[in-house]
């Protein structure tokens, strides 16, 4: 069995609680609150800066050039044009650059990426990549299960979000991600293995906070 | 004004709110529910093996040998003699060195050692100090407060708790450390003030939610 | 005075020493033995991935998306165009892309690459720009000044070289760096500046004796 | 075969190198001149420093506490206790302490620090333990090499080094390092222990050079 076979397995309930939550809900059938989306992109957009710089650190920690460059050009494609189209559709919502410069990150998108940046620093490229897989792969699944409703994909606000996840580009991305974790577990001890199993359960569990967070607009609950 | 003088302005409605918090009232009253401290003391233990590591990074960050040796004697004494007398502690409330040991920080443990793990690898010898002084520096202002209330040190389980951070041996260690962040602020722009105070403000910020966690006995909102 | 003035200053008798290398002569004139830039080659293949993960690095510690996505740029640029310029390079003196896969770093490439990662990875954007400057700016300087010579640029196998360094590309490149480390230096207190200026000498000075090794075709002296 | 086993039959002909080199010859039969060793002990003060940042960062990369304190203990003991004792010992040379605290370190430490500290920074622990076991072991080695020699332990300058490094603490101190190596080493595949391999043969390597620059007096070599 592929490691990440042994992932999905232990993640499915997780995914599941993702697919029935509220804010995806919303997103499928149109009815989210635009308030409660404006608020998630805010943050999403804080979250992808820090998310980048994995991408970085991959290309630091990568044993081989192919790698190396793959991470390389990742991330100069999230800084220099996802960054952008992300602040085009922000603009949509009446998100101007200048509420994106000054916005400052929740708590949850705080612990998330924080959590991420020190194990990837820290630890191995397999961590790394273990860390920063189930954002990609949960998006992937989502875009592609919200794609299968008639229309859902032609909302006026929410049907590029939905577009977007569901792309082969982005699956295809999803894929090799995967494919580079399979691979780097090949020949770890189970102990190894353990702990990469960890780290892809911790930030499972922080993607399904982050939808909570988006739903509840929560920021700082000492309100200073 | 001493930066850190400038830093107490900021938070003190938050340590207010600490200070208020019914954890923090409940170990001063001795009415708090022995199981919410047995959470938190499990958690405080995983949260105090990644506090160390902040100090061993202070040492490699250190631009001088006594700064350097300081960091060093702290990681030594908290590793080797302090967590002994967490373990012992604990063992009063029914806690055993296995159950410790296989013990899961929760979100907030991991949100908050990790963002200070994070800004205190990537950063400066100040960005590390201003993110683990919070901690301490609160810890005491806590412990004073309480142990002023008549007989609140001499509370069967809490009054050692209240000994402890109030004591001037811990004092005297949040005074080093409130110094040597006075030290590394002069000279700086006022850009990474900035930084240094923001960095304060979120180390609080998770300092005020660890409360919030023990006495809600909070583990991850997704039960697995 | 421009911080990178005061650099300058510092530095110019050991540009000075670069540019009567025999090594760089013989760039310039032609009567380089090809053995001898053949074992440059290598190593300044092996330097080159190192360098681009200073890149990397300033990706992360970047505190704008603009200096950001230009570290992203020219991470990207490296790994995925200009390397293969580089085996392209390479083949032409009978370096197959095996060889260069197989090669191993000398003493003298380690300690470079290895001291501008470390200052990277563990200080301030500041002295990552300090550290990677130096390579650079001497090229540039070097390119240029035996672009002035009749015909070098013509030369059939070193005046690829030649042009590749003194190209107005490269200069706007160098430039770009020049004006961050200004940008970086301002409000820095002298302390701070004497630390960068002497990582800036450290890696001068590697430079220097990155031509000598080349020169002697220095590997190990344990031949082992 | 145990892994540690695998390295000495690796590196056995460049401790060969180290016993007869001039510098560890003069140490042994006492003829050293003292301008040399001088040097040395300025060179190695600044070595110990950048050495035990080494335990530091084993501090933070440990899985266990045992290890943690281990390293947390040695970090203590190196800064606050061997450093003094490396002072007091160069006061008998007439370094005094200023001249310590001004010294620079040459391009060879440099190179052996930083490659050490980059690779332990950014690798994993059995990575950081190759880096820092040959500087240990191979002391140790010389150690008992020489104070087999007729009255070298008595000599006036330099019986109290051979005395230091043949003792039975470091031995245990380096038979410590050597046992962990070998535990963090079970399990790995043949790749992870080609890249530790390769590692330890750097830092033995470095050694051999530290042995070369101390007997040239080696600063760098611009002469700036």
């Amino acid at each position: 069995m592929k490691f990440s076979q042994r992932l999905v397995e232990k993640v499915v309930p997780l995914w599941q609680k993702n697919h029935v939550h509220p804010f995806v809900q919303g997103i499928g059938d149109g009815t989210l609150e635009k308030e409660k989306f404006r608020f998630y992109m805010i943050q999403d957009y804080l979250f992808l800066i820090d998310y980048a710089k994995l991408f970085a650190i991959g290309a630091v920690k990568a044993k081989d050039l192919v790698t190396m460059g793959k991470f390389a050009a990742l991330l100069d494609a999230t800084i220099n044009e996802e960054m952008e189209l992300h602040r085009q559709y922000a603009n949509r919502f009446g998100i101007s650059l200048n509420e994106l410069e000054a916005a400052k990150p929740s708590p949850t998108t705080l612990a998330y990426t924080h959590y991420m940046l020190h194990v990837s620093q820290n630890g191995t490229l397999a961590e790394l990549v273990s860390s920063l897989l189930p954002c990609m792969w949960s998006y992937w699944e989502i875009g592609k299960a919200l794609n299968e409703r008639e229309g859902a994909d032609e909302h006026e606000f929410y049907g590029e979000w939905i577009k977007m996840y569901a792309s082969d580009d982005f699956g295809k991305l999803a894929l090799w991600c995967i494919d580079l974790l399979d691979e780097l577990a090949v020949g770890k001890s189970e102990s190894e293995l353990d702990t990469l199993e960890e780290i892809f359960l911790n930030t499972t569990r922080f993607e399904y906070m982050f939808w909570e967070m988006s739903y509840n607009e929560a920021m700082w609950p000492t309100d200073v």
